[in-house]
């Protein structure tokens, strides 16, 4: 019954605050965006609720008649207890925050909390690319390199909570690439934003195209002057091309998924960086792995983190 | 009801067929054991009705009065037709094999047929370290090396029915260690047996050991010479370690179990490959991840095989 009433998603960014109130089909009625508050813990809780409110009353509901409001927020959560665990890029008092309990006594619903990338999982697999498919893993290429597992038809979360961290896969242990997680060698050192900026930087090129700036060197003119014929730009973008299509070989091999949906900044340049890659791990892969799967754009663009957080209470999501 | 009746559980190997009648509880009530035919689909289906009719009498039990008979095999199995799809070592007509519906008219009770590693995890996860644990691991290295994924409570065979080729994670694709499946880098070609061996043959005093004779130098004398001082000895097995505990760090970040069972023969040699990578692992991945684990020696022996079979029929093992 519950599960066919709306539900309102909060996605919970570093600088926005979304609100959608989706249906049990997820179609958006109404939306809501401010940018996220700094100001403590207090102040977060007080947003959360006012966006939950303007989201239903923007498609003309009251909060109190959805099935919930499900929240998707950086960092790891505890979904059993709803407690955001260490948000990146939060205040420090919103650490071990009981954003389940703070808020449902004011919003008269049940809360769900799940971590960002298992909300944007949830969110391909119940309203996107991925709906129908019980083994999906969904990637996001941007800044950093995150997942999401679906196994059997359900989030795998995992004992510790951190299932999915595929960015820290170790592909390159005596390469020079040093993650911001301080190992050397993981996926996302070699190929988010970060890193292939990083790698730009060590390129005496690159950096005169960036006025002598490091800090101007990004991703997107190291990706620019790829497609404009510079050597070391090709250099570094056929490299992440290389270690994004090993780690999708070994995704294919660890999770054997019946469908890969990759979104996140990078995939604006899909053809460059993601579908050499894809077409590689799908050609060199084991016969069966590579046989069942589709390695697909995610769908649900900047909507995907409310529309996950809206389907922790669709139909058969199980905590 | 029929989950709390006895089971027969069918371990078909690359060189012996062992059957055993296993109760509600894991509990072995009677065994059969026979050298694996290498003759043809007929002697294999006749064979392994027989051991099941075996393991049944040496319990006291027809097996027709059982819940049913599991069959773990080598190589990729559909769990959902019970065909035997690409078993290694057996003759070339048991390829897609059909052998739930050519036993079960035979057998008189349901037949499902699984993929050993995973009918090994599943081994472990009922009956053996992992009883109780909904996300778990168990890996095995041995001459290859191999997983089973139980994740949330169910084995995870994905839509391409190869979940967990672990041995397949490519780790140092700019090496030199090619490995049995073609690929270069993977954790088997440097970490199995047959890895150990191959860098053992490559060094001149090792093989002086063996006599000259290349064939010779496998991963026990490798370890024993490692044992003895012998420094290209140890510099393989310490490489061997140093993989196992990037391999191990992959996974808990990919996956984040609440147990790693390892089982294997590399594991008679717990205290040198094993237990400092998992050490390694532990203090070295994301904080939650490793404390929400324990990396923990396989408990059924030789046993895992016909005990995970027989769990095919155990309460909430859902197809």
């Amino acid at each position: 019954m519950a599960a066919r009433q709306p539900a309102i998603g909060l996605d919970l960014g570093g600088t926005k605050l979304l609100g959608l109130a989706v249906d049990a089909d997820g179609r958006v009625l109404g939306r809501a965006l401010r940018p996220t508050p700094h100001g403590g813990r207090d102040e977060l809780i007080a947003a959360l609720a006012t966006t939950a409110h303007e989201a239903a009353a923007a498609a003309g509901l009251e909060v109190s008649r959805t099935a919930g409001v499900g929240i998707g927020a950086p960092g790891p959560t505890d979904p059993e207890s709803g407690v955001l665990l260490e948000p990146p890029n939060l205040p420090a008092d919103c650490h071990d925050l009981a954003l389940r309990d703070l808020l449902e006594p004011r919003l008269g619903v049940p809360v769900r909390v799940e971590n960002d990338a298992n909300v944007a999982a949830l969110g391909e697999h119940r309203y996107g690319a991925g709906r129908g498919v019980a083994d999906l893993l969904y990637i996001t290429i941007s800044t950093g390199i995150g997942g999401g597992v679906i196994a059997n038809g359900r989030l795998l979360r995992g004992a510790g909570l951190v299932a999915g961290e595929i960015g820290h896969m170790v592909l390159a242990p005596d390469g020079s690439d040093i993650c911001g997680c301080g190992r050397t060698g993981c996926w996302e050192a070699i190929c988010s934003g970060t890193g292939i900026a990083r790698q730009g930087r060590a390129a005496a090129g690159l950096l005169r195209r960036a006025g002598g700036d490091a800090a101007a060197v990004s991703a997107e003119l190291v990706l620019q002057a790829c497609a404009a014929g510079d050597p070391a730009a090709q250099a570094i973008v056929a490299r992440a091309v290389r270690y994004n299509g090993l780690a999708l070989q070994n995704l294919l091999h660890l999770f054997s998924p019946g469908l890969i949906v990759i979104g996140g900044g990078l995939t604006h340049r899909w053809d460059a960086v993601v579908a050499p890659a894809a077409r590689w791990a799908l050609a060199h892969a084991m016969r069966r792995a590579a046989a069942a799967c589709q390695i697909v754009p995610a769908q649900l663009g900047d909507l995907v983190g409310g529309l996950g957080a809206a389907a922790l209470f669709a139909d058969g999501t199980a905590l």
